[in-house]
Parts: structure tokens; C-alpha cells; sequence
């Protein structure tokens, strides 16, 4: 704090300008700072352990589920990167291309990774022999780079930070099975661990990664009813094994390909969260992945007695929960202000009347309730507080949602929806032709999000051209 | 494993050919795999292994001393490199240069990051207002690039894994302190995880680090009689403050410039671990970094209950220890071979006899012993012996670098130690002219590799120009 005495900056309302609250909130919260690199960012301390407790949980789930760690080069030549035809279609327009070591132009261009699939494709090419190595299932912990022109912290910069799974199987039953196992692990994580409710779905053709046979995701609707896609799992078939010869000898001593996947989260996770959970007051956090899980502030601190029991309450406290103890000599008020800003999940206050009466006093961050706690059941409450706090957050964001889901017949019901309640999903039968997709963009706004895993039958003809349809489509505004 | 029936192929032996010896144990402990991006390299499930033990325990040190994870941008603006003119110049030669943005040719060149002092510097000016705001205390986990012309894995690569710690203070003397702290973290980091001794001490202005005031090191001696630099830690002064105007309000309101420090290891250890304690069998792996530190063998497993007495084993012990069980149906002469290659540090075998005795047989890669462990004291024995396994680890390279260290009073006697002991450290005493340190390497091959915080007095003249001196300088030849 620079000065002790400045109040916690209020931040723009949601409601008057959201894109604005957005950026207040990731500035305010010390989520991040913009540097001289246009389109890259620094994740403070703040952001960044948010980002650690991420990683630890999802680097859990991926190791249980057999993934080993590895690390590939940050460059891929360009000639590697042409070897699938698709492939390079969609990456080649949005990297950034190293041409000089030191003073010496380069024989060959290097393009800095987009995504890695060329290069696993490479490397399993090399130490694939037998079914004996299958499968092989890899992941990497790095950042990576497309060239985009307008960036927003989190949500689309040019260089962030992800998880990039790679895996080739022997048979194509075993890669689909992995497609839809790291969905899975995906949609776990965001709904048990980040309190946010997703679609599960498959992307329509037009929409899919760039060399994939199908795309799987998972979708989730912001507060502001825009859709935001925060996990893919990809398909891939044997493409990639034929573009790079990547062969093993099965068990009747025969040659054949191998069968691939890829999946992927990125730091958007963390805008995800800002804008499934943040309010005016600032960051609300999901307890699982809160840098600060609780928060005590002495009341009256220099009261006799009160700095040793707000002391001695952390020490209590601290193999239980991420417990701070803040006695700095900034006013209660600011602190109040500054720990909301910051989406702590409880605040714990302790002053010379609670420790009289052997209480304190602790507050939730998800809905303001205060409840007053005696000091003796502490151990027992703050674990039973946290998981409701999750479970606050998981069903506010789930309402939210239901009330933002539309189910539309016609384009008219579709524009109406939107114009009546907002931005949201509109759920809606499609005939599967790429032409009524794009129609439907064009004419009211909304995109294809996805296929649901989930189907249902809502209508027999397609919300577009009005033949026959058996698909379920959402669609929205995405990020 | 390609075919069960392959052998483990021998390694090329030490003293035939060390360099050869080192890339065979690379490739064949399976810790790197060579890509088509020259002087890159895949890190493989085993190698990364390695790096995220060394990581998890260096991060918790860290944390423990008060610092904070951060992310910068993997790319600096070539006028925000130029700032710091030392800086610039030692970097500048060495960097890849991002030119192109998609096909748009960018205004200005980008480089990848070869180390981050100007970005933080950058990002501390833009955060830094008040005493109140002191110090910051940085670190982060990232790869960093340098345009190497020879390249050897881990050991100098044009891509390396590292941590960059940089922190800022209101004076020199916590500036200071921070960088000797900092030191002695990583001190005691390969001591007491690596098992590998190490010299502390301070560079020669020569070899000072671009930008810095002092330069300390940590050096330590492979098998082979060479000097491996394995950590550094620099004290800036206030220089890049100066050049990157970081100033703060202090106390008495006056503008004051940061104190700077920075400090980093790098994947290089990695490298020095196999130098250190790797034999003709390949790996040795000191138990607090190693991936699998017991594996363990069923021996005659087609007999009934021996499976399963070592699966119950391995439950047994998985709370103790990072416990594999291989029950595949490769040979125990190849499993044997393999484990040893890997470095594993106890292999623990259990056959229909040992079962009916109640015990196993236990035996220590680094030194071969073996050990008849009854089944009841097996959660007692195995941390006694990975204890065991580490100090030996330790005595046998701390014993190895006195043997190598020879202390000489004249040119002809560092030659002549050099050619009758073979490659080591010289501990010799220097009048602190650049000349005579030029002239010694020139001469007698060996370069100045600290002046040692443990100053020791073996002379009082120059071992170059035998003019007075009072500086004892340890000299090597260096990876």
C-alpha cells in the first residue's frame, strides 16, 4: 500500500459499463499490470498464485489419471509446422516469427509455439517403435504465443499461459476415450474446484482446432450472458500419424498408425472466474483456488490482548485453511474494502468484546452474511464456511445461467429473447448446414457454442431454414 | 521398452571418453530426446521428473524466505533492452530476435527474454511508489533463451528451464543480504538434496554478470575434474534504478533509487547431478530429486504370492517413499541393468525364499551394497537407507573434489599438478590484476573460477607476476 491512508478505489459498476468493471477488477485486485509488450501482461503475485492453485489441482487430476509431465522447445521451424495441411492453415496467420540469433539471419524461420502438436507429432515419431510404447500420454506446463489484434487481460492475449495434453493410443476406441476422459476431468474441475457450471459439447465442423477431427468442450456463461469456452479436448484420428509418420508394429507384427488426442486450459480460467463470480465489490474467489482463503482482521488492535488472540487464531487456523493475518495499522474500513476487493471468501474480525465472550465475528464474501462464531468450534466451522461459500457460488452462477438460457423455434423468438432478457444461450434445433450457422450468426448476433453431449429434443425442424432437424445447438456471444 | 528380450546397451565408459559417456547417459537414462530445433531439446517424463522435484523443493525454500511467483512476457522490446548498457551488451549478441507478427512486419524487433532484468525493472517502476511498497520480493519459473553456438544438453542449450529471482530493497545492505540469503539457499539446496559440494565465493570483475556489482556463485567439481558454475546470485546496486528510474518516497519524504538484486539456477543442474555422481552403469540419483527413489523387483514372479507379497510391499511403503513396482515380464537382468541406468536409488528384490524367511534383499546404487531387510523392519530400514545412500552420495564427491584440489604457489606448479592429477581445481593466490588472470588461463589452460568466500592465505605473492597479493582464487577449466 502506498499510502495508508487512500481508500480502496471504488471500481465502475457491472451494470454500467462490464468490459470496464472487467479491467478495474484485474488492475485493482493486482491481478495484473500491462507492460511495454503490446497484447502480453505480468501476473502480479496475486494473479499468479491463483494460477499455482490451479495448476496444483489440475497437475493431480492429470497424474491420477496416468499423464507424465515433459517439456518441449518454445520454437517449431517453419517446415515443421507445414507438415499437416490444416494444421498450419489456422496457426500460420497468428504466430510470431523469430528470422535472427543474435546478428545472424536465420537459414530457417522459427515460429514461436502456438500450440505444440508438430512437435509432440516429431517427437513421438522418434521414440514410437512397438505397441509395447503405446500409449504415450503427455503434458506440458508453458506459455505460448498467436499474434492477436485486440487483447484483453486473461481472456485473449498474445502470450498466455496453459496446459497442453498430448497423447497417441493404438486404437481410435482408446484416444476417443481419452478425448472425453480429459472433458471430464475438465468439467470436474471447473464446477467441483472453480464453482462454475459448464455446458459439456462437441464444436460444429466450422468451429473445430485446426487439423482435429472433432472438438470437444466445455461452455459457460458469464454474467453478463456471454459465452466463454474454457477447456477444449481434440480428436484427432490418425491425421497427424500420417502427416508425420508416426508408426508403431502391433501384435501381429503389422505397421500401424497411431491414434491422437490434444487437450488444453489456458489462464482464462482466471477471467472466467472474475466474470462467473465478481461483483462491484470487486474479485469473488472460489475457496479452492483463493490464494487467501480467510482473512483476520484485528478490531481495535490496539486494544490489550487483541494483536496476541488475532495471533493466536492464525496459528490455529493455519493447517486448516490459507490464512492471512493482516495487522497492518490500515483502518478496519479499508480493510474491509481492500480483502472484498480482493474476493477473500471470509473475513474473520476479532475484537476486545468477541474475545470476551469467546467468539468472533466472520463474514462470507459470496453473499455478506455475518455469523457469529464462539472460538472453540473455529476448526470445525472454517472448513464447513469454505465449502459453503463454494456451494453459494456454484448455485448463484448456476441460476444465473438457467434464468440466461433460452429455448428458441425461430429466428424471431431468438432476436426477441435477446432483445427481452439479454445476452444468454439460446438452445436451438439445427439441420447441421453450415449455411443456416452462418445465417443464424448473421441475423441475430448469436454463434454456434456447441452440440451439447447432453441432447434434447426442443423442435423437429431447424430454427433457420426450417427443414428437418435432429441437433441441438447452443449458441451465444462469445468471448 | 521396444522388445522384452533387448539388453540394456552398455554406456561408453567414463574414462574412455567422458563427454561421450554424458550423452549416452543423457539419451539412454531416457531424460532427453534431440528435436529438429537445433540446441533444443525435448525434457522426457524422467528428465522433467528430476526438475519438478528440484523445483518443488527450491519453490518451498523460497516461499519460505518471504518471495512471491510472478510471470513477465517472454519478450523485450529491443529499446527496453538497450536501457542498461553493461546489460545490453553482454546480451545482445546472444538473443533471437522476433521480427515478424503473422505477415505483418513488427515496428519494432522483439527479443526472447535471454534473462528478465529490464522487465521487472520495467514493471517495479510502474508499482513502486513508497517505502510502504519495499521490498519486492520476485521469482518466476520460466524457459529463457540464448543463441549458443555449441550446445550440450543441459549443460548449454540455446533453450533452458530456469528460475529468475529478483527483488528490490530500500538499501544496499538488505540488498546485500538478500544475495548472500540467496546464495546460501542454493548452498544448502545442493548439499543437502543434490549431495553435491559446492565452493561459494564471488566473481572476478572480469566474469561478473552484465549490469552487476558483485556476482556470487557456487561451484562445484564434476568427475572429470571440471568446474561446473551451478547457481549465481547478483547484487545491481542501484544501477539498473538509475536506468530504469525505479525510485520510492522514503521516511522523510526524499526520492530515493531501489537497491537490485537477482539470482537464478537453471536446468543445468540437471547436468551437474549426472557429472557429480553418475558411473559406468549410468545414473545416480540422490534420493531427494530422484523420480523413483525404490523400485521393486518381484524375482521369480510366475511362483505363486510372490506378485502379490510385492504388491503389498509397495503399498506398504508408498507413504514413505516414491515407490515403483515393475512386475512386467522383462527379465530381472534387464530390469536390473534398467534401474541402474536410471539412477534408482534402492532396489529392493523379493523371491518365494525371501518370503518364506519374512525379509528382502535391498541393494544401494551408490555403492552396490546389499542388504537382507526383514519384511517387518522395512518401513524403519528405507528412510534410514535413502539417508545412508545420500550422505554417501555426498562424502564420495566431497572426498572426490579434495582429492582434485590442489593448491600451488607458481605457474609451473599449476601446470604440473594439472598434468600429474589430472583436471581440478588450483587453488592459487592473485594480485587482483586482470592481466595476471588472463595470462594464467592462457598459459595453464585454467580460468578463474571464484574468489571463495573462505578466504584461506597459501602465499603472499601473485601465482602470476609474484607481485604482493592477498586474494586466493580458485581456477578451473569450466563447463
Amino acid at each position: 500500500m502506498a499510502d495508508n491512508k487512500k481508500m480502496v478505489e471504488a471500481i465502475t459498476s457491472m451494470d454500467e459499463d462490464f468490459a470496464k468493471w472487467y479491467t478495474d477488477i484485474v488492475k485493482k485486485a493486482e491481478l495484473i499490470e500491462y507492460t511495454s509488450v503490446k497484447g502480453c501482461m505480468v501476473i502480479r503475485p496475486y494473479g499468479y498464485a491463483i494460477w499455482e492453485n490451479i495448476q496444483r489441482i489440475l497437475d493431480g487430476m492429470f497424474k491420477e489419471t496416468g499423464h507424465e509431465n515433459v517439456n518441449m522447445p518454445m520454437f517449431i521451424p517453419e517446415s515443421l509446422l507445414q507438415k499437416e495441411k490444416d494444421h498450419v492453415e489456422g496457426f500460420a496467420p497468428e504466430v510470431a516469427w523469430v528470422t535472427y540469433g543474435g546478428s545472424e539471419k536465420l537459414e530457417e524461420r522459427l515460429c514461436v509455439r502456438p500450440t505444440s502438436e508438430t512437435l509432440f507429432c516429431e517427437h513421438f515419431a522418434n521414440i514410437v517403435h512397438s505397441y509395447r510404447d503405446l500409449p504415450k500420454l503427455y503434458n506440458q506446463w508453458v506459455s505460448v504465443v498467436r499474434w492477436e489484434k485486440t487483447t484483453r487481460p486473461f481472456l485473449r492475449s498474445r502470450e498466455f499461459l496453459w496446459q497442453e495434453g498430448h497423447t497417441i493410443h493404438a486404437t481410435a476406441e482408446e484416444a476417443i476415450a481419452e478425448t472425453e476422459q480429459m472433458l471430464n476431468v475438465y468439467t470436474t474441475f471447473c464446477q467441483d474446484y472453480l464453482a462454475m457450471p459448464v455446458v459439456q459439447g462437441r464444436k460444429t465442423d466450422s468451429d473445430k482446432f485446426a487439423g482435429a477431427e472433432a472438438t470437444y468442450c466445455i461452455e459457460a456463461l458469464m454474467h453478463d450472458g456471454k459465452a466463454l469456452q474454457a477447456g477444449t479436448s481434440h480428436y484427432f484420428g490418425d491425421g497427424f500419424a500420417k502427416a508425420f509418420d508416426i508408426t508403431f508394429t502391433d501384435k501381429n507384427n503389422k505397421q500401424q498408425y497411431v491414434h491422437e488426442t490434444s487437450w488444453g486450459v489456458t489462464t482464462r480460467l482466471i477471467g472466467a472466474i472474475i466474470m462467473t463470480h465478481g461483483d462491484d465489490s470487486g474479485l469473488v474467489l472460489p475457496p479452492a483456488v483463493a490464494p487467501i482463503q480467510l482473512v483476520i482482521l484485528p478490531i481495535a488492535a490496539h486494544k490489550p490482548g487483541v494483536l496476541e488472540k488475532a495471533a493466536e487464531l492464525k496459528e490455529k487456523l493455519k493447517g486448516i485453511a490459507r490464512v492471512k493475518l493482516d495487522d497492518s495499522d490500515n483502518s478496519p474500513g479499508w480493510k474491509f474494502a481492500e480483502y472484498e476487493m480482493k474476493g477473500v471468501p471470509l473475513r474473520l474480525e476479532i475484537g476486545p468484546r468477541d474475545i470476551e465472550q469467546n467468539q468472533c465475528v466472520i463474514v462470507r464474501r459470496d453473499n455478506g452474511e455475518k455469523l457469529v462464531v464462539s472460538l472453540d468450534e473455529l476448526e470445525e466451522k472454517v472448513p464447513q464456511l469454505l465449502k459453503a461459500v463454494h456451494d453459494g457460488l456454484f448455485q448463484k452462477a448456476l441460476a444465473n445461467r438457467e434464468k440466461r438460457t433460452y429455448a428458441c423455434r425461430t429466428m424471431e423468438e431468438i432476436t426477441a429473447a435477446l432483445e427481452q432478457n439479454g445476452d444468454g444461450f439460446i438452445k436451438a434445433m439445427w439441420c447441421g448446414d453450415e449455411a443456416c450457422e452462418d445465417k443464424v450468426k448473421e441475423v441475430t448476433g448469436v454463434g454456434s457454442r456447441c452440440l451439447p453431449l447432453e441432447q434434447e429434443i426442443i423442435g423437429d425442424t431447424c430454427v433457420c431454414c426450417g427443414k428437418p432437424a435432429d441437433k441441438l445447438v447452443y449458441w451465444g456471444k462469445a468471448y
